[in-house]
């Protein structure tokens, strides 16, 4: 395709390193005869999620309802939505949607639920439903497997919709005995969760300490990044995406100017303490610069380890802390083999907030 | 206009505010004799930069080839691009977009001046130049009165370049004295700048300690958030822009998540360290809610000053970090007047990276 990866800020992805990535995580979901479902969130492209899809994905997972569309009218159409929807509007589009694919939804409380049986009473189906369960990660989710069973009994009473199973992001230490716990109950209840889903790439190596999972959502590990790396789930080497940037000011010696800033890489900062790790990504021509500030359009680079350094006008290769930031700010990824642009994936689900 | 502002989340931009944002900067660089030239990075938007030059700017500013076509496009033809424009691929646009406008670029090394000389010395015009200076800023521009005198008699003899002024941004208490020695220097050679441009929303107040000034370039006036208001440079009555949210959890009596995280709101920090200034914004109804963490789209809001706090389904409105940040991350901003929606703004400069 006729790309000019010259021409600066530009994403691109390396397509022999996204397809063992994709392979990598199927088989080892494989192994442990779990299902995976994919979060969209760092890719938002249909051809991607198409390529997880035909590695063995059962479907996909999506965070907002514009995700949802953009998925359904490229034809991925079992999608897991896996928010909180809340508003007329909202419930309305989703009624709309789930005529066009599997939608399974999840809820962590009585509001929501409701709301949902309202939409769908009169559908004339049934909206399956998964619990989001907060295990030690602090965001939403019902806080306790007591919990979790009284919202259940609510939701199997509920006309149009049908309690499906649990969700939990991330796996902690406690998330086994949390699903256990809760399991047990709603099997002597006669609800038994049909799903049991759990997310997250660096989490995935905590699943066989997880009794009863059927299904994964890994989202970074297709492109992997910096915090993938922290995380020591992934190698420099599995890392497919970099923002290409170009030095556009050289004006000390121990100082570069990149025109990579927030509005290409994001501030999403790393959480790793270890040099190499820090700053707002990594430059893999120079691994002992150190990028350490960014304006909207410019990258600041610290060269004190590694003078002379790269001059104006020279390219660089940057792996971003946050691919799934990244991917966000951008209209479209360059996919390369062997670093020639090969294929142009538009980030058609960008932005994608409501 | 038909715009829902109950679904969430949503950009809106108080016009009132917005007209006397616009009308108190041009006040007050009038008093002082001082065009001013507002950088368009906060709205992104042709017809909120109309408004400024109806207002009394000469023109705008412009970081990015993209958005001064974007400018170029909608009519709005005096434009300053403040940044170095490194490669063929961008001299070549440059080179285009110089025939519909009047284009004034910025230049902080010899390279870059080269550049630009052997791509508009066969155009039968011209370019304008500015000096990039660093007094004090860190980022990039020469830095000395003396680099700043070597390079303007460099690009004085390129042909295709005509040697205009100086540029600094941020205004610090260096600055002074730094445009005073330059342009006494210049003035001795010949080479008088002709502009002295300024830049910043909250360096505007230091602008009668720096002699010689002839343009301002604010940017974020326009909207202000938590970070000009963490700077004494706007209060929170000057604050025009909101991302309405909607609280979609309450898994805790002292926690809530909003449908608002960094895909809405960007990733961006306040440097404040007072509490209310603390956080990833200000929610307005609940002052003393903080907004303490953000994924991309779950916002984490601690309630524990403020108990009981909103409930599941009620909308909330988020005065930004910064208002630039979230600009790029959405593509319409809604313009309100008393709360209702007036008129939308297409983004229509958003993501232009290159």
């Amino acid at each position: 395709v006729a790309v000019d990866l010259s021409d600066t800020p530009v994403v691109t992805i390396d397509l022999d390193i996204l397809d063992a990535n994709i392979e990598r995580m199927q088989r080892f979901l494989n192994s442990y005869g779990i299902a995976c479902r994919p979060h969209i969130k760092t890719h938002k492209n249909p051809a991607i999620a198409q390529k997880q899809v035909e590695a063995g994905a059962i479907g996909v997972t999506c965070q907002k309802l514009g995700e949802v569309r953009v998925m359904l009218e490229a034809g991925v159409s079992n999608i897991l939505l896996a928010y909180n929807i809340v508003g007329q509007a909202k419930l309305d589009r989703l009624r709309r949607l789930a005529e066009h694919g599997a939608i399974v939804v999840v809820c962590d409380n009585v509001r929501v639920a409701k709301d949902l049986s309202a939409a769908f009473s009169k559908s004339g189906r049934e909206l399956p439903v998964l619990i989001e369960c907060d295990v030690g990660g602090g965001r939403n989710g019902v806080q306790s497997p007591a919990e979790a069973v009284d919202l259940a009994r609510i939701i199997g009473r509920l006309p149009g919709l049908h309690f499906d199973g649990l969700m939990v992001y991330p796996i902690t230490s406690s998330t086994g005995a949390f699903l256990t716990e809760a399991r047990k109950v709603l099997e002597s209840l006669g609800l038994p969760p049909t799903t049991v889903s759990t997310g997250g790439t660096a989490g995935a190596r905590m699943i066989p300490e997880v009794p009863g999972v059927t299904e994964h959502r890994p989202g970074v590990y297709v492109f992997n990044d910096c915090l993938t790396v922290a995380a020591n789930a992934a190698t420099w080497e599995d890392c497919a995406m970099r923002v290409r940037s170009t030095i556009v000011s050289r004006p000390r010696a121990d100082r570069a100017i990149l025109d990579a800033g927030s509005k290409a890489l994001s501030s999403d900062r790393s959480p790793a303490t270890t040099p190499a790790l820090q700053g707002f990504g990594r430059i893999v021509e120079y691994p002992d610069a150190v990028l350490y500030r960014l304006d909207e359009e410019h990258g600041y680079v610290d060269l004190s380890a590694c003078t002379p350094g790269p001059q104006v006008g020279e390219i660089v290769s940057i792996i971003p802390n946050h691919a799934c930031a990244v991917t966000n700010l951008h209209d479209e990824l360059v996919g390369v083999r062997a670093g020639r642009p090969d294929t142009v994936f538009a980030v058609a689900a960008r932005g994608a907030l409501r």
